[in-house]
């Protein structure tokens, strides 16, 4: 029986064509949240695209969205190396917290979330009124000691309301009372803090850019300020939220007779208990998108715009991956590309229609599930299937340009 | 904050682009078994492709793989007509069935479930040596009548082990025992023939072109023979299998005599019951694979070479899928374009290796699964996820295409 005959010889690999250039895929993913981290999710996928295109160049950009994890996934990068620093946690105990820096070391990295972090604390009861954020500002004290000329501070994840007082107190200010008294630390302080003393800040606190990740537009104060919607989380009961917001107020008032800057109703002052304020009237920093920072961090743009293909994933591709997240920041980056590059996302789950994907600059999304399965079972395969749906966006990229029409 | 910014210029429709041509693109999947029939598998495809690419000349091909479904799939693609014909079923009571017959009428179609299937008789005690194929040929003789020039029997689903002498019988052959009297139907009468007397054969039964769809390679007779193999599934029992195998086996002697044609060793020939050994002795029919002979017929040849992306689908992407069935047949098509348009399969389940998939001309195999999810859920969801995926691929085809690298 004449099976197949004349139609046996099969599609070759287009990257044996002399005549078609390599390849150049940008693989940046962030993490699968219980599962992989974004630079395990990168070396899958890149995996897949080498799978079919041996030639192609390509680049490994483990993203995150500026929140906990965005260090991991910039020094699994490569492009970011740590250093550990002798600090205390978010209510005063001896700790150590990791700083990143950049090859050149012109740039640092401080996560909030290391040295001022809730989960470091969670081991005792929560002190929603005493925790600060001091952690966070030795780690920047050792960024502007070692001569970095840019700090990125990713906020998210803290165990403090209080803010930002602690980083500026770390980094040399004083908070003193009607008497002259120095404050106590976190927001149980602010609520007496009546001037700000910043002849002692560092010297080069202000010399330097600081960018500030945040990810949420919640204000100061009020009810969707920094105590109303996160204090809760941090252990503060309707009493607490009422004194903390009252104190965030106070500061803000200090923080304005300073420095001339109100930041009441700057949007996303109140992310991680308030730390823009502090950093934004004092230190002049910019609150910026997360995902857009890390992004640029890392050197995703350039990339981007190099790309013939790129990739990027996460655990769920929903609604609000497209707002502020790093899918949303990748689609914008490659319609902003000469030539721009398309984008497919590969997910855990893909809940977001077409349509409104490539409105974000996303050409696909395609889930990693192959057919009906149970979610523990498909976690177990999170990294084959990554590695195989990356190989069949590849193969299939590949076809079309091969096809060349 | 400045969230977005420069970058919200998004993608805009590369089918905007007066300088990218229409995309031509053919759908022609296989049924999803339990779900969505071959036709509206299609639909929802081709409805995905419009939804990105409203411009795009989109080709409906529903397929089959050449066994039962292969009528509707053909009837449902708009190619083929269908009238029916009275007849009988495999146990010879009274019954009706359907005869496709091409546009132009040259072109029968005969399915041999339609008539002589198991299904139909299933309300009764089976009846494995007694049943026989006389409605087959009652569909065939229709044909003839009609005046069609060439006619596909689509095999597969029978309830019977006849060796297809039904077929010859009810084209005006006749099976004679010792005695010079007909021996019965079914296989009990193959046990009992002597000779075959084909001068009252219809007039034209020679002169058309026969071809049979066969989707397995087993003989006539042996262990892997029609008998042993399929003959459980009829209703034989361990003595009625010997007893039919042994009744092929005389048949093959008998056709053999009258035609010099020897039918034993023939692959395929097993199918069906063995309908191929009487049809290739007699009447000079050629075996061929289903889903091979189904894409000639819908003229998807022609509609691939000339294609820019082909989307086909099934209900499970696995191994056999590259084994004779309808994405086989489709990658080896397209493989032998001059321009080789990529395929992507989108099915229910991927199970096959993006490697194994590529050797078979398949670019790329997406599953339907939107991300964990049971069967039923799933099942329930077909039709949009089908729609979905194609939209994805067709606008990741496009994405590449107006980035033109």
């Amino acid at each position: 029986m004449p099976h197949g005959g004349a139609y046996d010889s099969r599609v070759t690999s287009p990257t044996n064509d002399p005549t078609v250039p390599a390849l150049r895929v940008v693989v940046a993913p962030d993490s699968f949240k219980g599962s992989l981290d974004a630079a395990e999710v990168a070396r899958c996928l890149a995996a897949g695209v080498r799978s079919v295109a041996p030639d192609a160049h390509v680049v490994e950009l483990p993203v995150a969205d500026g929140g906990e994890g965005t260090l991991d996934a910039l020094a699994a990068g490569g492009g970011v190396r740590t250093v550990v620093v002798d600090t205390v946690d978010a209510i005063g105990r001896p700790a150590t917290a990791r700083l990143g820096l950049s090859a050149d070391g012109t740039v640092a990295v401080v996560e909030l979330a290391e040295a001022s972090g809730l989960p470091a604390v969670s081991d005792v009861r929560l002190q929603p009124l005493h925790a600060g954020t001091r952690g966070t500002g030795d780690l920047a004290r050792a960024a502007l000691d070692a001569g970095v000329e840019e700090i990125l501070v990713c906020l998210g994840g803290s165990a403090s309301t209080d803010g930002g007082a602690g980083v500026l107190r770390a980094l040399g200010a004083r908070l003193l009372a009607d008497d002259g008294t120095d404050v106590p630390d976190g927001g149980e302080g602010l609520a007496r803090v009546a001037s700000l003393d910043l002849a002692g800040l560092h010297p080069r606190a202000r010399a330097v850019r600081w960018r500030l990740a945040v990810d949420v537009t919640n204000p100061l104060v009020g009810e969707r300020g920094a105590a109303a919607v996160f204090g809760p989380q941090k252990g503060a009961g309707p009493a607490d939220v009422e004194f903390l917001d009252a104190a965030l107020d106070r500061w803000a008032g200090v923080l304005e007779a300073a420095t001339g800057v109100d930041v009441r109703e700057l949007p996303g002052a109140g992310a991680a208990g308030g730390v823009p304020a502090a950093l934004v009237a004092v230190l002049g920093a910019e609150t910026e998108r997360g995902s857009t920072l890390v992004a640029e961090t890392v050197g995703l743009p350039a990339a981007v715009a190099d790309a013939d293909l790129v990739l990027t994933g996460e655990g769920s591709f929903d609604s609000q991956s497209v707002h502020g997240k790093v899918a949303d920041t990748i689609g914008a980056l490659a319609a902003a590309a000469p030539v721009p590059p398309p984008v497919v996302v590969i997910a855990g789950r893909v809940l977001l229609p077409v349509a409104q994907a490539r409105e974000a600059g996303i050409a696909a999304a395609f889930s990693i599930a192959p057919g009906p399965i149970e979610l523990d079972a498909l976690l177990d395969r999170t990294a084959v299937r990554l590695t195989e749906v990356a190989a069949a966006v590849t193969s299939l990229h590949l076809a079309g340009r091969h096809a060349g029409r």
